[in-house]
């Protein structure tokens, strides 16, 4: 055997899609033209007027890597590519106007697929008065891949970045956990359950809605420091907003909502419900994090609209992410859905 | 044999990219936010403040389909993806602003790929004064795919359109066409020549630069009553300005520019050179369509900043594209780079 077989190239699984993002956001930090955020956040944001700014986020749905062709049917798939990319609005506050379709699709894909597919799409957008201004369309030679180019717009005061999260400032979830990635379990035949749990999982994972309208609320009362929405699972978004507002965070175990339907199978499951909480990409809620002071403004007006949101933890001054729990406090490893 | 098997499902070969591309324009024409162009021209256009737009263009690039990742470097990669995007900008006369990159890749990319493709992409933006403000990377299990979304400035009474000419105006081309096509031949090895002919060749196929100046000088002086950028061959992309103006088109056959390269290559090709200057695509000139009365005007002030424009046919009312020569007049078939 040579020596140099011994030497085994860098590839990308080694540096990880974070790792890539990383380099592209320090690589890109001086510019040409007018940009409030490039790489680094939700969404970028430009100068619309003197006044509002637009927010944009570009993302790319891959057969077999996002999605699993044969198991979700294309009407489902088309909603949750949108709502998947509405949500990136929803986590800065904004308002989610235009949209951008670019789909790749095996050259023998019957046109009724790429019909319902397409209905999907629409239908999202029109429940969220979104406007399909634009797009592509290809073959492929095999896989398809859909890439989803959303625009939103809002007032340039009221933008909430992942930055502004400080030591002793309330950390808030707006909804159950878990739930999508016992979907995608589902999907997988990895377990079996009843047929209503069933389906109530596979809802989770296949048609979550994005969180606008308490982005919304919170952007425009200036409620939070930091926002984001879980699309890799609650720990590694957390970590997004805590590297880049340089602080730690805990999280309260027993405060992380989790619907009953988790609780009912929890038997069932090979790991602690927790694990999927803390870990389970794709519910698309929101993480928002507040001053400590707007906990009960912040907490009434939430309620007043009807709306939910979890009190799950606090920003602390030391680095990583604890679990809490009555008995102990452990550092917890930061991995979520990570692609490469 | 069942009677059932006898029926084929139709698929999207059967109605072709441009077909779907049209469903979605007739789906898409009410909108719910200020969009001043949707779905239909090289760019979608919403409002910025009261005298600017935003021109936004997203642009999908397909291993095997549009690329060749075993021919095609990925240095060289990186600037035609952005230059092709850039171009749908220069295609209504605007000024090219920001940009956003999704990449997928197979997880066993050699990061030095990764890096060198990056590094085309973003010295293509350099160039230009374009920033990278977001992006999307994942993994893919067989095909790289890349995704460009473009975004650019300008005045709103200056964008160009597809749909603005009329019969007896004139149709320029600003630059040599079908070199593209021959490069990508020689990719492909269907064709052999010297070596200086084939970088020239593969050139032209590999590193086709945006029209942005020629076509920022047509908008800014009000010349032209339509434009568009060639990517899918003088003929079809002809096609869409005349059916977006409900007009049709004569190309003066020994008008076309074609480069002296190509002339000196004509003995070894498949078919005569014209076939590729009026179907090859990729090549990224501009068609400029302009009232016959500001001829002297317009070819003054390109030949004055030095720039160059042919002028190849012009518009008429009759429906169709006709090629013209000294001897016959023939309709010519509608077909170019057709994906599906």
């Amino acid at each position: 055997m040579h020596k140099e077989a011994a030497i085994k190239t860098k590839t990308l699984t080694d540096i990880g899609e974070f790792g890539f993002i990383k380099i592209l956001e320090r690589e890109n930090r001086v510019f040409f033209n007018k940009v409030i955020k490039g790489i680094g956040d939700d969404c970028a944001v430009i100068e619309k007027d003197k006044e509002d700014v637009f927010l944009i986020s570009t993302e790319l749905f891959v057969e077999d890597i996002h999605f699993l062709k044969q198991k979700i049917p294309p009407y489902e798939l088309g909603i949750k590519v949108v709502n998947a990319s509405l949500s990136d609005i929803a986590a800065m506050g904004g308002r989610p106007l235009y949209l951008f379709t670019s789909i790749s699709l095996p050259s023998d894909t019957e046109l009724d697929y790429l019909d319902t597919l397409y209905k999907g799409i629409k239908d999202a957008c029109l429940k969220y008065k979104v406007d399909i201004i634009g797009g592509d369309t290809s073959s492929s030679v095999h896989r398809t891949v859909i890439n989803i180019t959303v625009i939103g717009e809002m007032k340039r005061e009221e933008v909430v970045y992942r930055s502004g999260a400080r030591p002793e400032d309330l950390i808030y979830v707006t909804g159950y956990l878990g739930d999508s990635s016992i979907g995608l379990m589902l999907l997988k035949d990895e377990i079996s359950m009843p047929e209503e749990l069933r389906k109530y999982f596979i809802k989770a994972h296949t048609l979550p809605e994005p969180d606008i309208n308490i982005g919304r609320l919170v952007a425009s009362h200036k409620y939070a420091s930091a926002m984001i929405d879980i699309s890799d699972g609650l720990v590694a978004d957390l970590n997004h907003i805590c590297e880049s507002s340089k602080v730690g965070a805990e999280i309260f175990l027993d405060k992380i909502p989790v619907s009953k339907q988790l609780i009912s199978i929890k038997e069932k499951l090979p790991s602690p419900i927790y694990e999927y909480a803390l870990y389970g990409g794709e519910d698309y809620k929101l993480i928002i994090v507040i001053r400590s002071e707007k906990k009960c403004e912040f907490e009434s007006l939430v309620k007043e609209k009807g709306l939910v949101c979890y009190l799950i933890g606090k920003i602390t001054e030391e680095k990583g992410i604890k679990a809490v729990s009555d008995k102990e406090s452990t550092k917890l490893k930061i991995r979520g859905y990570v692609h490469f």
